[in-house]
C-alpha cells in the first residue's frame, strides 16, 4: 500500500557524498519508494558556492541558505552531509526543533556532541540515525545497536580511516619511507592536501568514540579517546614487524577494562599478526572486528569512504527515517544506560614492542632486564644484534600496563648504556 | 522511561540455541530490559522431553504442548528454534493469530514458505524476523534489508554452511580426501550423525533462497535454487586448484542475470583464487561478500552456527520486536515488489575448471577444442599433461553460460579419444 504524498528531504551539503545522494534518489526513486512505502522527494539542497553546475539537480532546489531550508516546516528528513562542527551542529538542532528527523555522516559532531543531539532527537520525537560516520558502506552502527542488542560486545577492533590504510598499505608491500607513501596517496586522491586529520589518528578517534559509545553503552567522547597517529612509523618497524609475524595497522581499539567496570578507546599505531584477519585489509579498505560474549568474533569489511558507498550508508538511514516517520515509531536512540567511566591510557593493558639502541658490551642486558622487572613488566623476548660498539635491543613484553610500560621507557632512557629508544609499538590482535 | 509490565516470551525448542536463549534471557535480563524499555519474561518452554532437566529454566514454565503455550492469548513473541517444517509452521501461524510476534531460526521454513509467513505476519500488524536463519550470528538479514535498503544489491556470495567448510579446509591443508575429513567433522562435532543436509548442500540452498529474496526484492524459494553438493569433490581437485592459484569452497551465489531482468540461485563447490577474501575463510567459520551499486563490496564474517553465537542472533531480534511492539510499529515485512523471476542454471555465466582423460596421440587437444568452438565457449588455458599412453586435458575456459558448457561436455563424452571426464568445477570470485 503506497502513500502518494511524498515524503521531503533537505540535503544539507552537496560534494562528494552530497551528490552522490542526490543523484541516487533521482536514478532509484522507485525502488526508494517501494521500499519506504511513500515516494521520497528533495525538497531542497543548501550549498556554498550555488554557481557551481550540479548534473541532474533543478537549480531551483538549490539555496545558499541551509538554515531556512531547515526551518521550512515541511521537511521530514534533513540529511547532513556538510562535515564539522558548525554549522552542522546547529542546522541539526534547528531541524529537529522544526520536525524533522536527522540523518548524518559527521563523525567529529557526533563524537563531540552525541548526547546532546540524541537528548534534542528524543525531545522532539524525531530520529537521528548516522550510519555513514563511521566506516563509509559498513553497515556498523545498526550491527552494534541492532544485531548485537541482545549481547554483550566486549571489544571493537578496527582499521576505520582507509587513508592511513592505504599509506602502512604501501609501506609494508613496498618498504617505503612514511612520506614517500604519502606522496603517492596525495596524488592518487587518497589523502587529502593536508592530511592531518587522517595521519594523527583525529579521524579515526572520532569514529572509535561513536563506536565505543553504542558497544558498550556508555558515553564516550572524542576527548576520552586516547590518540596517537602514525607519522613516526619508520620502514625500520616494519622489518621488525616482519620479523615477529606482524605487520602494523593503525587501529581503533575499544574494550571492556577493569573486570568490566570501566572502558577504554584508543587510536594508535600497532603491530598484528599476519594470520589476523585485519592484516589482510589492504589499500584503503577498511575492516572491524567485534568480540561478544555470545556470538564470539565478527568483522566487517568494506569500502570506509568515497562518495558513493557514503552515499549508501546515508540512503540505508534515510528509507529506516523515512519508515519510522511513516509508522510514527522511532528507531532506537542513545542508549548509555551503562554509564561505564572511560579509564585513562595508562590502565590499558597490552604488550609492546621496544627497540632500544644500547652499547654494546657486556652487562647491558643485564641492566636492561632489571629496568623491565622493577617496574613489573615481564619480558617475553629479546634479540640482542650488534656491531663496531653499536648495538640494538628488541624487546617484546607480556601483558603490561601502559603506565607501566612508560614508567620502563623513562628509567631505561636514564641508563648511560641505552643510547636511544628507537621505537616502541603495541602488539595487538593476538 | 522502563515499562514495568514485562514482555512475555513463549519459547518453542530448548535444544543447543533454545537453551542458549533462555541463558542469556537470564543472566542478561537487566541489559535487556534497559535496551528494550521494558523488562521481558520467559513465560514458557515447549519441549518435546519434559523430564530432561535444564539448568537455569523454572520447570514451572517447561511444557509439552506448544500449541497451547502460543494460543495463550498474552504472548508477546514466539521465539520458534525447533526447525524444520512441522509442527513449526502450523505454531508460528497460531503465534500470529494470538497476537504474537515472531522471532524464527528456521532457514527450511523461511525457504519454503516465507512469503505464507511474511503474509500471516502483515495481516495481523506483527512481525516475523529471522536473523538466526542465516549464517548464525553474523549480521546479513538486517543489513540486506535495512542497511542496503537505498542501494542496489548486484551479487551475493558466500560461505553460509560451516560444516561444508571445516571439512573443504581440512582437504586444502592436509591433503585429506573427503570421507577422511568427514570423519573428523563428526568426530568433533561439527557434522552430524547424517550430515546429508549439510554436505548435499541443502541448508546452503536454504540460506542461499532466503538471501536472494531479500537482496533483489524477489520471491526466491528453495525449489529454486540450484543445488550440487560437494560429497565428489576430490584431494585431485584441490591439486588442481592450488595449480591455479585457487582453493575450492562450497559457495552460494545469488546473482541478478538477463541485465537485470531475472536473478540466479545457486549452490555448489567451486574454485575461487586463493586472494579472494572468501579463500582464508577457515575452520567451521562463515562469510557472505554482498557486491552493490553504490557501496561496492562488503563482507561479514564470523561463526555461522553453534547455540551461543545463533542465540546473539535470536536476541537481536527479540529486542527490535519487542521495541517495535512497545511503540506499536512493526519492522519491514517482506519486500518482493521487483518480483524478478528465477532463471535456471543453464543461464547462469561462469567460468569452468574441466580435467579430461584422454588419449595421449596427436590431434587430441585439436578435436577437444573444436568441441568448445562449436559450443561457443571460449577456451582460456589449456594444460596437457601425459605418460605412458594416458594423457589429461586441463581446460580453463572464458565465461560461459552453464548450457553451453553442458552442451560441451556432452559432446566431449562422445569422442573416442575422450575416456572420461574427470572433474568439471565452476571458477568464481575473479
Amino acid at each position: 500500500m503506497m502513500r502518494t504524498r511524498p515524503l521531503k528531504v533537505a540535503l544539507l551539503g552537496c560534494g562528494v557524498v552530497g551528490s552522490e545522494v542526490a543523484r541516487i534518489m533521482t536514478t532509484h526513486a522507485d525502488d526508494l519508494a517501494q521500499r519506504i512505502g511513500a515516494p521520497v522527494e528533495l525538497a531542497g539542497v543548501a550549498v556554498r558556492r550555488p554557481s557551481k553546475i550540479r548534473e541532474g539537480i533543478d537549480p531551483e532546489l538549490v539555496t545558499t541558505d541551509a538554515t531556512a531550508l531547515v526551518k521550512r516546516g515541511d521537511i521530514d528528513v534533513v540529511v547532513e552531509v556538510i562535515g564539522g562542527i558548525e554549522p552542522a551542529r546547529t542546522l541539526i538542532a534547528a531541524a529537529f526543533e522544526h520536525g524533522a528527523s536527522v540523518v548524518s555522516a559527521n563523525k567529529a559532531l557526533l563524537a563531540q556532541d552525541g548526547a546532546a543531539l540524541h537528548a534534542a532527537a528524543e525531545q522532539h520525537g524525531r530520529d537521528l540515525y548516522y550510519e555513514a560516520a563511521v566506516a563509509g558502506a559498513i553497515p556498523l552502527i545498526r550491527p552494534l545497536r541492532e544485531s548485537l542488542a541482545g549481547d554483550k560486545v566486549n571489544r571493537v577492533l578496527g582499521i576505520v580511516n582507509g587513508t592511513t590504510n592505504f599509506i602502512l598499505d604501501k609501506m609494508d608491500s613496498t618498504g617505503a619511507g612514511y612520506q614517500e607513501a604519502l606522496d603517492e596517496a596525495t596524488a592518487l586522491g587518497y589523502a587529502e592536501a593536508d592530511p592531518t586529520a587522517d595521519v594523527e589518528g583525529f579521524d579515526a578517534a572520532a569514529k572509535a568514540a561513536i563506536l565505543a559509545g553504542i558497544a558498550f553503552h556508555s558515553r564516550v567522547r572524542l576527548d576520552d579517546v586516547y590518540r596517537e597517529g602514525m607519522t613516526e612509523v619508520t620502514a625500520a618497524d616494519f622489518a621488525s614487524a616482519k620479523n615477529m609475524g606482524c605487520t602494523i595497522k593503525l587501529l581503533a581499539i575499544c574494550e571492556r577494562a577493569d573486570h568490566g567496570g570501566s572502558v577504554t578507546a584508543r587510536v594508535h599505531p600497532a603491530m598484528i599478526p599476519l594470520t589476523h584477519p585485519l592484516a589482510s585489509v589492504r589499500g584503503a579498505y577498511n575492516a572491524v572486528f567485534v568480540e561478544s560474549d555470545a556470538s564470539g568474533q565478527l568483522m566487517f569489511y568494506g569500502p570506509g569512504a568515497g562518495g558513493a558507498p557514503t552515499a549508501s550508508a546515508v540512503l540505508g538511514d534515510l528509507v529506516a527515517v523515512c519508515r519510522n516517520r511513516l509508522s510514527g515509531a522511532t528507531g532506537p536512540g542513545e542508549s548509555a544506560y551503562a554509564g561505564l567511566p572511560v579509564s585513562p591510557m595508562g590502565d590499558v593493558v597490552t604488550r609492546y614492542h621496544i627497540s632500544l639502541d644500547v652499547a654494546d658490551k657486556p652487562g647491558v642486558l643485564a641492566q636492561v632486564a632489571t629496568v623491565f622487572a622493577e617496574h613489573g613488566v615481564s619480558i617475553d623476548t629479546v634479540r640482542q644484534t650488534g656491531k663496531d660498539g653499536e648495538a640494538s635491543l628488541v624487546v617484546v613484553t607480556h601483558r603490561a600496563s601502559d603506565a607501566s610500560l612508560s614508567g620502563t621507557v623513562e628509567a631505561l632512557r636514564k641508563l648511560d648504556t641505552v643510547r636511544g629508544v628507537a621505537s616502541i609499538m603495541r602488539v595487538e590482535g593476538e
